[in-house]
């Protein structure tokens, strides 16, 4: 069957969602990305893997923050990184999509990083690029719509893995507005695929998607039911523009129902962790206590990612 | 004879104008720039001919097309680049232009890469430098009002060289809003310089400046009686902001009569080639059968754009 | 007693502020800058000092001056710089500054340079990184609220000793609205650090602050008063928002009596020099023919400022 995330060898050829990816595809990502955590750790945290390649951070979208991670993880392997914040330019210009992939393919690229409010936007240009028989360029989504952000649910799962070592006897809830969340999908298909036994979902009606029994979730919508001696427990961000939306009553509200205190996180097992995507509202989805609190792995998951998207990249530019 | 875009010994100095360079300079451009073109196709695609010089894209006017492609260009001659977006900053504080270039100097820019709403900006500051003698600063136009914009005339040089290898034998035809547009100026003069017996100029009245007769053009109102067995057609972007103005009645009209279709290109020579300045206005100037056609050379002109760009750059270095 | 900006061998660990700053690290920068004014002058402007490290420029405040020069410092310092402006950011999303810092320290930052419109910021970001143990990671202040902007001072001093040789003899002027300025309290405290035995502070009573006696200084609210027999005249730019504001009458009325002209300056010693931060308000605080003429070191600063602000980096990049 085909799939459009590798190539006729079965290497990825491009990263645009977890769901699909085949399990050793994912193991590999983590594999290769281990090593890459030491790099931090040396005086010049440079490695010239990347050296002379040319990579577009494609931002139609703005987001400093996962910016940042790509363009560092980018530098460290030694390419020459281009930011581009298109939201303002050529799209302006009228120009399409797939004009603007087109003009840097003819501009040597040999690699995209693509933040777009479209979910499929990324799908679009990697079927592009294969129409077109330029298979030496690659896409990594950088998050879709509501659809996918593989590279932080790798991440999630590189965490998961250092800190639990076996995906294959973990209790994982993943808590909050799954309904908005581009990152809970990613996760909940990764977990799936390596084995995890019981991925829970953990949230209000109004903010959890249909058909998550059939990804093989058990939802809960009573959090301390929920976070019963589960091991890992996955917080979503609460996007601003929900907060006092008409699916919630208010940011208060949420907290006092859905936030993660201390007093909640007792109900899961006492080694559990205790991970978010950034950034954190504190006293919305999750308490301070918590945060910086002995169980969080919030900061290690951040450091993690820059060694996972090291990984990523590494791999495509092989391939 | 002074020429401000060469130094004493008839080297290239400062990249202003296509109008005024010797022919022997547009031809030596177009040479350096032949095996860049190669580089591309590396695995490292970098050559140290920059190292430790600092390049400052100066864009007082955002142009993120524009900027990319000189960013590519100096990075893959492994210069320090650094992007100044003026528009919102030091001009807004009160300085003028040329205490904005006495500054950059002073930080020990060795290049400048200028675009300017002001026709004559680039001008401006190279004169500044002569005055001020130094004499190891250059400047290069990247678009000037409606003035020039020098490199896009260099590569649609050097796509017409490569694809029809001889400019004495040619007739070439530049189409569409001739009136607004700094790229049909720098692509006129180019092209007489460099000994193409027929040029000629197709438009409305509305959007032809006058002289055109002066500067060597056929003028031709009637596009299939101008594209009539030409070698090369060059459309023009039409202007967002030209579109429903008083000089036009709607693109949808503009498109009728000015637009190249598949049927209208067929008077030209059967192996002519279409290039496009870009971004491109689909339906508008342009019909996308004829621009994902056979003729069309659009993207190899983005490539080639780069390869011009690394060797104007590498010449001043070298000056 | 405890010094925020030592660590705990007396070497530099941040730079916050001049003001508490000890005479033999003062001077310890100002020598370590001066071989790295030959670096411009090399064919290839660049040292490994630096390489393989992350450094953030985190820009809470728009500043495309002030972040050039320390993009070219690091650059020529071989390290990686990542461009944050963050106004339009994370804070948005509702994360704290210290989150924003946890975070970036988690990529492996190696060195933050911050300007913030809050005076005390970069001291809040090195407690914290002292308070959680991460002495590796270093602050340098790059102009905070009102209260310091400790590199311009350096690069002032530089500019003074070069100039001047031996700061023990010294009359100092520092010449406008010194209540605004964070750039006049970095001068002040090196001026009187570094045992320049008279600094004079000149301006109107609404553009003064109080307490200027108790820092060492003599206050003159009568410019040629003041100017008579200096050595060194620092001027300091009027901020756009003050022009026409409550506390001053007009900008042509404060030309008129605090401007900088030729013949005020007449006043100061023959061989005085005339020093400004900028960007210039030409016919504000400085008369262009003064602004241009011999006895101004307005560039001669900002050369010196790439300098110093490597020599500060390379001070935290080796401690």
């Amino acid at each position: 069957m085909f799939n459009p995330q590798l190539n006729a060898n079965g290497e990825l050829q491009h990263l645009l969602s977890l769901d699909g990816l085949p399990r050793e595809i994912l193991t590999a990502i983590l594999d290769t990305a281990a090593p890459f955590t030491e790099v931090a750790e040396r005086e010049v945290k440079k490695l010239p893997i990347l050296r002379g390649k040319s990579i577009f951070n494609l931002f139609f979208e703005n987001s400093t923050r996962t910016r940042t991670t790509f363009e560092i993880a980018a530098k460290r392997l030694s390419a020459d990184v281009i930011n581009l914040n298109i939201s303002t330019s050529s799209t302006n210009k009228g120009e399409t999509l797939l004009d603007t992939v087109d003009n840097l393919c003819a501009m040597q690229a040999d690699m995209f990083v693509v933040r777009h409010a479209s979910s499929g936007a990324p799908y679009l240009m990697a079927d592009h690029l294969r129409n077109t028989g330029r298979n030496d360029i690659h896409v990594i989504n950088a998050g879709d719509g509501r659809h996918a952000h593989p590279t932080q649910g790798l991440l999630d799962m590189y965490t998961i893995r250092h800190f639990k070592h076996d995906f294959s006897n973990l209790v994982v809830a993943v808590v909050g507005d799954v309904l908005h969340s581009r990152v809970a999908r990613s996760q909940i298909a990764a977990l799936t695929t390596l084995g995890v036994p019981e991925v829970r979902v953990i949230g209000p009606k109004t903010l959890l998607p249909t058909g998550l029994d059939k990804m093989g979730c058990r939802v809960f919508h009573d959090m301390r039911a929920g976070l019963k001696d589960v091991d890992v427990v996955m917080m979503l961000r609460l996007q601003n523009e929900r907060m006092n939306g008409p699916l919630l009553p208010s940011a208060q509200e949420f907290f006092k129902v859905w936030g993660l205190t201390a007093e909640k996180l007792a109900l899961a097992k006492a080694d559990a962790i205790v991970m978010h995507p950034g950034p954190m509202n504190r006293g919305v989805e999750i308490d301070s206590e918590v945060a910086d609190g002995a169980q969080a792995v919030i900061l290690p998951q951040v450091t993690f990612g820059i060694a996972v998207r090291m990984a990523v990249m590494s791999m495509l530019g092989r391939s």
